[in-house]
C-alpha cells in the first residue's frame, strides 16, 4: 500500500479542486491511499506526512510565489527537516493562478527547492503539451500549472486542467509504487 | 538622444517579429534611436552595445532556457563584463515559445540575472494582464512573454503579443529617457 | 529629498543588522531619508510605502524562500498592487541564511518577481566580488546575500557583509536620486 | 547493472574534476557502471544516453547559467525529447563557479527544468551542510555546487567539494538501483 499526502492551501476553493483531482488520479492506481491535508489543519497531520511514501505540495500563486499560509507551513516543516524525516520520499507539486503563465513557475521552483532541502526525490509533470484533450495545455513540466479567473471553482479550473491534475496524481502514485519496491 | 540596442536570437523568425515590434515601440518615444542586433552579427556590434543607454535582450525559449546561440553571446560578453562596461545601463528582456507558459519564466530570470551581473538596472513588463486588447495576455512581469506554435512568423506571435512587444519597447524607451537625465 | 523604505522581516535579529546597514549606506547619500519598516508593523506604514521613491525588500531565507511573515506581507500588498500604487518606484533586495549559498538566490528572484508585478524598476548589487574588503564575497548580483550561523547578530553577519549592505544602500539611494530627476 | 551517463562541459578542467568524482562515487555502489560524456563528444554518445538508467548533467556557471557549449547540447537533445526517449530515467546535476554562491542556483534550476521537460525524475543533493568534512559546505540541495577560483584544477575544487561530488555520485547510483527494481 502506497500512502500519498497532498498538502495544500486554497484561498477561494480553486486550488482545492486541483487537489481533489490529484487525489482522484492517485487513487486510480491500485494499492494507493491518498489523503488531503489543508495547511490550516497541518498540526493534526505531521505524523501522516512522516508516514507517507510521497507528499504532493499545492499552493495558489499569490504575488508570484506560494501563498503566505503555505509558506508558513513550509517554515513549520523545519522540525521534520532538522531530522530529515522526509528524506527519500517522493515529491510533486502544483499551482494555479489567474493568468496562463502568471509567474507560476517561480512557485513550482520554490516547491521543488523546498523538497530538495528535505532530501526528497522530485517527480514532475511528464505530459507533452500538444494534444486534443488539453492535458498540460499551459506547458509546465516541473509540476502542474492550472488556471482560474475570478469565477467560481465549479467553473474554473476547466476540464482540461482537472484531467491534467488526475494525470499528475496517476504519475506520482505509479512512481511511488515503483520506488517503494525495496524488498 | 537615447540609444537602445536590441540583441536577439531568432531560430525561425518568430523572435525576430517580437524584436521588430519592441523596436517600433521604442522609436515611438521621441528622441529614441533603436537598433536590432542579431547575435550572429554580434562581433560587429560590441561597440554599439557599449555606447547604448539601454540593451534589450531577446531569445526564444529552447528546452526551458535561452537558446544555445544566445547563451554563446552571453558567454562572449564576459569581456565587457570584466570591465563592467555596461554598468548602470538599463536592461529589459523578452522571450517566446510554443506553449502559454512553457518554462519561459526561467529564460526571463536568466536574462535578468545576466543583466544584474553586468551591473545593469532592470525594467520589467509593467502591464496589468486583464484587458481587452490582450496586452500581456500570458501574465508575465519580469519581461515580455509571447507565444508561437508551428506556424509561420507572419501568423504568430499574434496581434496581442505584437502590441505587447510595442508596449515593452515604449516602456524601456521612456525609462531610458528618464534615467539619462543626469545633467 | 529621496525617501526610501526598507521593509524587512527578522526572526532572530540577523536580517535586522543587514537592514540597519542598508539604511546607513542609503543615508550616506546626501538628500536621502531612509526608514526601516518591520513587516510586523506594516499596517502603520502602507502610506509610507506609497509615498516612498524606492522600496528595499529584505527577508531571511527560510526553507529556500522568503520567510512566512514576509510572504504574508507580500500577499497583503495585493491591495496597492491592484491600483499599481508602487509603479515605477525603484526596488532592491537582500537576504541572509546560514550557508554561503543556501538557496538564497531563490529568495532574491522571488523578491524581484514581486517587484516586477508591482511595476517597479529593479536595482541590483553591482559589486565585483573579488576584492580585499570582502564586498559581495558570496557573489550575488540580483541583490545582496549575507550569511549568519547559529551565533548572535552581534557576531554575524560579519564586517564584510555589513559593508556590502552599506554599498547596496548607497547604490539604491544614488539610483533613486538619479531616477527622481524628472522635472 | 545500473548504467549512469555523466554529461558535462568543462572549459578549463575544473568541472571535469567534479565529474570525475561523481563517477568515482557512483561506481562505489555495487552494480553501477558510470560513463563520462564530454559535450564535445556528444554525437558519439546519444545511444549511450538513451540506454542509460540515469543521466547526470554538469556545467560550469558562466554569466549566471549553464555554459554555451552545454546549452548547445541541451538544444540538440530536442530530438530525443520529441520522442521522450529519456522519460522516467533518473537525473541529477552539478555546477561550479568562482564565488561561493555566484548565481549557481540558476544553473541547477535550469538543469532541473531541462530534466523535467524530458520527463525525468530528479534526485538532489541530500546532504546536511554543517559537518566536519565540509560536505555540501556551500549549502545547495537541488544539485551539487562546487567552487574554483583562478587556480589550476589540481588545487580547486578542494577536497570537501570532491568528497561532496562523490556523495552525489553515490546517491544517484543508489537511487538508480532502487528505481530500476521494476520486475
Amino acid at each position: 500500500m502506497s500512502r500519498i499526502s497532498i498538502v495544500f492551501h486554497s484561498g477561494f476553493g480553486h486550488t482545492k479542486v486541483v487537489a481533489d483531482h490529484v487525489k482522484v488520479g492517485a487513487e486510480s492506481v491500485p494499492g494507493t491511499q491518498a489523503q488531503l491535508v489543508p495547511v490550516e489543519a497541518i498540526d493534526a497531520h505531521w505524523a501522516d506526512l512522516e508516514a507517507a511514501d510521497a507528499i504532493v505540495f499545492g499552493s495558489p500563486t499569490y504575488m508570484g510565489n506560494v501563498s503566505g499560509p503555505f509558506k508558513t507551513f513550509m517554515d513549520a516543516s523545519s522540525k521534520p527537516w532538522l531530522e530529515q524525516k522526509w528524506k527519500d520520499k517522493l515529491a510533486a507539486g502544483f499551482t494555479i493562478s489567474g493568468s496562463p503563465s502568471g509567474d507560476k513557475l517561480n512557485t513550482l521552483q520554490s516547491l521543488m527547492i523546498f523538497a530538495m532541502q528535505h532530501g526528497m526525490v522530485w517527480v514532475g509533470n511528464a505530459e507533452m503539451p500538444y494534444n486534443e484533450e488539453g492535458i498540460n495545455r499551459l506547458g509546465s513540466f516541473t509540476g502542474l500549472m492550472a488556471q482560474a479567473g475570478q469565477v467560481a471553482p465549479e467553473v474554473e479550473p476547466n476540464a482540461a486542467d482537472r484531467k491534467s491534475a488526475e494525470r499528475l496524481g496517476q504519475r506520482i502514485a505509479a512512481a511511488t509504487a515503483r520506488w517503494a519496491r525495496v524488498s
